[in-house]
């Protein structure tokens, strides 16, 4: 009897449309990960000491705001364009995705990252792939604490977005969700680095071989984004009914 | 008679969808005085002479612009996306929202750009928060003048994105009152601050413990809006029927 | 007879219609000028020697994009977004707004320059109102022709974005504008000045002063504006019938 | 019988549609290539080592971004807004454009980009036009495999914003393809260019009068191109009918 459920659970799993969904998570992910760690090796290259440079943190954040909003947009009728395995994380504990696939998204995009970063180690010669850092003056925990908060504040507009009952709104979700990300880096990208997600994390750290205060990247945001979730689905814009949209990528 | 009346107020106060749009309205206004003092925080980490700097300021104006985008954009169908209580006073002013339900949206503004600003001043360790300044040549009253200018400015915009009337229009509205904050910034920001949110001005100043040239961000700026509000309604583009459309957020 | 059309004609300027559409006019110009010309300043105020510095240059064409989407944006609907005495100019060519109000309209447009340079003279202390300035290596005659080049870019962009045939892209029309003039003040900023619009030239020579190389800034744009638009409406994309939308504004 | 198939289809690429398609690509392309090599000269003028400059990447970026999504979005209902020829020999190899006009196409946006090298040439006294240049430490087979992949996305997401299966964010979709050119120059300007498009560079080239690493820019760039068309149009996002929308631009 089980063994029947799971079959069929795994059935639903490799579909054509959800093997195409991982595809287009994939690209998506690869691409946004590829233009973030490669705007931060750009701007080190430019200026060894971007660390005390204005115009270096608003190359990586409007790197960060165009990457992630065209990213998000060329997935968005695929997979549901979720680039993050916090987002994912977010849609499986709302029920939006099961846990299979969302399981599968995460292994996409950690992959995705994992090969960005060496793609760039591999072509761009003289230049270290750089990892998220906190400065000196923070614990981990705060810069966990921050991580979390912009976690929240990205994954709720990715609620709000893809949310049909914005009307004609919907036609700048993706803008929305790039433009919070970049305000979230501009605001604290010297300070816990601005990541809010997991898998830029990771991918940038493989490639690099430092795990250091990876902890960070990783709890904060996982936190954030199932607070972000339930919040918006329960109380601030409840669903009446289950007739509900683009937020949901594949519901199985 | 008249208790029966307040009754009846108190009861359209604390309908579930009003509840709704004062978290809304704390959630939106959170994240948008959490970017751009935020972003003011490690502009001045980079490089602590920012008062010197083109590229702080393009940073601070940028969040502005990204922050303010996204933060009316998450909020604009549950609450109608003021994020400002100078927009909230505007659209009281204007009739488009009543007076309890105003002081209210006033109450979660405030409480959550000071919470905004906690929450930076406990995890950002190291760095001041810093207030809203005028550069020395400047008088009070020439500021309070500049920023009432720049917030009639961002109070049109607000009432031009909401009007039905704009058809297609309508789906960049959030948009584009980003980019008039933006804009606004840029032009002004050396000299008065460019503030244009009473809000935002007021968290910082609570956190920082500084209430020099307070005024100047309160009283331009509620003359401009209410101005802009008055202006667009009455002359500009009068409304023909009550059919209102978004802007109006709840109309009680 | 030639009395009886002149009085007509007189009426159909003075509608209430045609009157709003000057006040809407008026205000947009006003506060695209007010920005343009205060991050003018502001980057001046910032670094004095901004004629060399790459910051200052995005810092004011990062204006222009933003104060020109948004100024488009606000009187779209109302008097048709013109902005610009050469887009005007354009619209009279092609038949597209009368003689009369287009008179109207570039005395609205020059009056609120003039009063958006003196606002800024007044408030601000200490900074000098600047003017357009063409670099020492350029000729009058190739400054102009550069103008005339970004303002046919610019006038075919507000053809395009006016055109209903655009369909679903009609919505970031006001956009577009505002990106193509900034990519333009990023490409020509340090030789020409990147003006394209002849109200803000003036506006700012009257409050300063100096109307050295003042027809540089008229000619140019005037000639490019015309082409463009004769070009677009009778070449690339003609009309085929006269059922014509929002481009226009008023026709009368 | 062959001479006959050769005429009609000779009166195919004539046909007025097709020779306003032609203007409004060489209109498109002349102006992107006018900003984008205008952006490396004013960033040159402004500070002659650009090269060590975080501020002068960002203002090349933005360039790229602005100007590309106006130029598509100004092209986009008469040509289909190609405006590269790497976009076109996608589309050719999809099938969506047939061969002779393909090669009409790449003739124009060639035409176009030396012509706008040679108007900043002839009027911007005093600079030398630019070309792209790989970093000392890359090979050209490592540049060259950066920009394929850089045009990969680009052109992946050139064929998600034509999708009509996108709905309403095909609203956004030149937007999308500006700021996606914009993150990809900001991740690789300083490495190989960040080119993505071999009319850009081969206007400059012939202009500058320097052909080194030409051939970087088109190896890369039209393989990236056709892999992404063809993976996403057989495999991420099967076209089941062939009622497709404005991707196709002309469909002879």
């Amino acid at each position: 009897m089980a063994r029947i459920a799971l079959a069929a659970r795994f059935q639903q799993v490799i579909t054509p449309n959800a093997l195409r969904s991982y595809l287009a998570e994939f690209i998506s992910t690869f691409f946004f990960v590829f233009a973030v760690v490669g705007s931060m090796m750009s701007s080190r290259k430019l200026m060894p000491d971007a660390a005390s440079d204005p115009a270096s943190l608003v190359l990586v954040a409007i790197t960060n705001a165009f990457a992630l909003a065209s990213a998000v947009y060329i997935s968005a009728s695929t997979s549901g364009g979720h680039v993050n395995p916090a987002v994912t994380f977010a849609m499986a504990v709302g029920g939006h995705i099961s846990i299979p696939i969302a399981l599968i998204y995460w292994i996409c995009q950690m992959v995705a990252a994992v090969m960005a970063c060496l793609l760039l180690k591999v072509t761009v010669v003289g230049q270290h792939v750089p990892t998220y850092a906190i400065t000196e003056e923070m614990t981990g925990f705060g810069a966990s604490v921050l991580e979390g908060v912009l976690t929240f504040a990205l994954v709720y507009t990715v609620y709000a977005a893809g949310d049909p009952r914005h009307g004609a709104l919907g036609a700048m979700g993706p803008l929305a969700i790039g433009l919070m990300a970049g305000a979230n880096v501009l605001a604290t990208g010297p300070f816990s680095g601005g990541s809010m997600n997991p898998a830029c994390a990771f991918g940038s750290a493989v490639i690099a071989g430092s795990f250091k205060n990876q902890a960070v990247y990783w709890v904060g945001p996982l936190i954030g984004a199932a607070v972000a979730g339930l919040l918006y689905d329960n109380v601030v814009f409840p669903i009446q009914d289950s007739s509900t949209g683009n937020a949901d990528g594949i519901v199985v």
